[in-house]
């Protein structure tokens, strides 16, 4: 798939060099699905971003399946994918035995998953948010005992459907508490997609005068409000250099008023590269994995980026 | 329609205080429907526009029926809405012609319209970029001799479906020359929707060493690639305080490869309004406009904004 020599390079200053774009497609994606994905188009789903240039791909869940029917098979996909040279895997565990089932499949990254709220931890979690934090503690200090890469995930950072705006505050000191208990990386979501780059800007200033080091900081914007990539370019200019994105726009939040969710990796990507920032991805191996992956799913990808480059270009002379 | 308290209003510094709203829907979004929109859904859509704080709405167009059907009523629709208080109601004139049309109505802002590229100007125009200009010159001189106001508008200022990229310096000569001949604000278009945040700063830059001030300079930026809101915040951090948008996205360009167009109001003032920048506008009239005139149109916003707010909250507590 053709991308015409566009967009056109032109850096601008005090962005990072490359962005590391954490896929979240397979696991966020799919999990949003009502469709029932095979667990071969999902391992094929995951070769194929790995194709295109992707390294670092969180490939499923090992929640218990009731509460996500959508990833039950991820004893059975991660064998599929473990072995893609240069991919890291990181898993999303909820609690100890989620832990033990991905370490017992050879998992060398997971994911927890906290909310900076009281209550998004009472609705995804049915527990207060200091249970919350208390039920990751063992969870991640295990984990780092294995030598394992942790990545905490903090939800509802900007905004809450139930408390509305939230304070920096808190969400700061979710973020402490979860770099105290050993995380490696904490990804910033912003689960309904409210925030403005100001208030990303604001955020990440507090965080680095709490002493959390912007490069094991990850931002995880949803485009509710078409916000996702304006706050991208915001935290990129504070020096956040860890984006998540999900290939052709998978995925969403639930409790968000739109199914409009993820950041399409597309659309960052192409961002990126016409600001000159390395991703080391193939935007045309990447739209083609997001078109075969609707064509699994039977309806277009939301992303604006693969519904153009998906179109032949047919100029014409009428208006 | 409530917004919810939200977005939470969050400062960034050296942005505007203020930005205006250069409303393109009624001109630029209905011109590119295939649905025939009665001139009293027309005046209805102005004047609800108006209502919900918009200042500067493009009204319609004076071209030739035979090229833009869709606005074959500019002198039915403009008597109107011309005596809405507080609103300027710029029109496109294509010609000397058109001019004459539109200040025998009475219309007291003007837009021409002017194209980057070669290619452009030969597609739309079917003239060469200079011999485009030179039809422009009388039409703004004798606009500025009548006291009218006079925005130039420069299409594919990032890159043209033919010729790819666009040299900086050739955009800067036709903002130039259009200043020169008198054009009071220019409107720099992404046309097809492929710039991204250090491109437009270029641009920004460049046309500032050529002595055009910013506040004579407006961003017309295109969401072909999900890319106008990023766009539009390194414009503002470049110290420009005119916008141009489309309520509910309405609206695009035949030439881009996607059916999405411009920037929608209501995603444009959800930024601006989280930023603390003053539009003037309430967020909530503006969707329920939106969502108005989408039933007019028979098929939905693809404003993200509109979708959002245009359903209820339902946090549930399954997941």
């Amino acid at each position: 798939m053709s991308t015409d020599a566009l967009p056109m390079v032109v850096p601008a200053p005090n962005l990072p060099r490359r962005v590391r774009i954490h896929e979240v497609g397979a696991r966020d994606g799919l999990q949003n699905e009502k469709t029932a994905v095979p667990t071969e188009v999902k391992a094929e789903f995951v070769r194929r971003l790995a194709g295109a240039g992707l390294t670092t791909i969180e490939a499923t869940s090992f929640v218990h399946p009731k509460w996500v029917p959508q990833l039950a098979d991820a004893e059975q996909l991660f064998p599929l994918v473990s072995d893609l040279p240069g991919v890291a895997l990181p898993v999303l565990v909820p609690n100890r035995r989620g832990l033990d089932r991905a370490l017992a499949l050879g998992a060398r990254r997971i994911a927890v998953f906290a909310s900076a709220t009281e209550s998004f931890a009472k609705a995804n979690l049915n527990r207060t948010l200091d249970e919350s934090l208390a039920v990751f503690e063992p969870v991640v200090r295990h984990a780092k005992d294995e030598g394992v890469h942790v990545r905490g995930y903090v939800s509802m950072c900007f905004g809450d459907p139930w408390e509305g705006a939230v304070p920096l505050t808190q969400v700061a000191r979710v973020c402490t508490a979860l770099r105290d208990m050993g995380c490696d990386e904490l990804s910033l979501g912003d689960t309904i997609g409210v925030a403005t780059p100001g208030h990303v800007r604001a955020l990440l200033s507090l965080l680095d005068g709490e002493g959390v080091p912007v490069d094991a900081i990850g931002v995880h914007f949803h485009d509710t409000y078409g916000q996702a990539l304006a706050n991208t370019l915001a935290a990129l200019e504070s020096g956040v250099s860890t984006v998540d994105a999900s290939a052709g726009g998978l995925g969403g939040c639930p409790y968000a008023r739109s199914a409009t969710g993820n950041l399409a990796t597309e659309d960052l990507v192409w961002m990126l590269h016409g600001l000159g920032i390395e991703t080391g991805v193939d935007l045309g191996r990447l739209t083609a994995t997001s078109v075969w992956m609707a064509e699994q799913l039977g309806r277009p990808s939301p992303s604006r980026t693969v519904r153009a480059l998906g179109k032949p270009t047919q100029p014409h002379e009428d208006q």
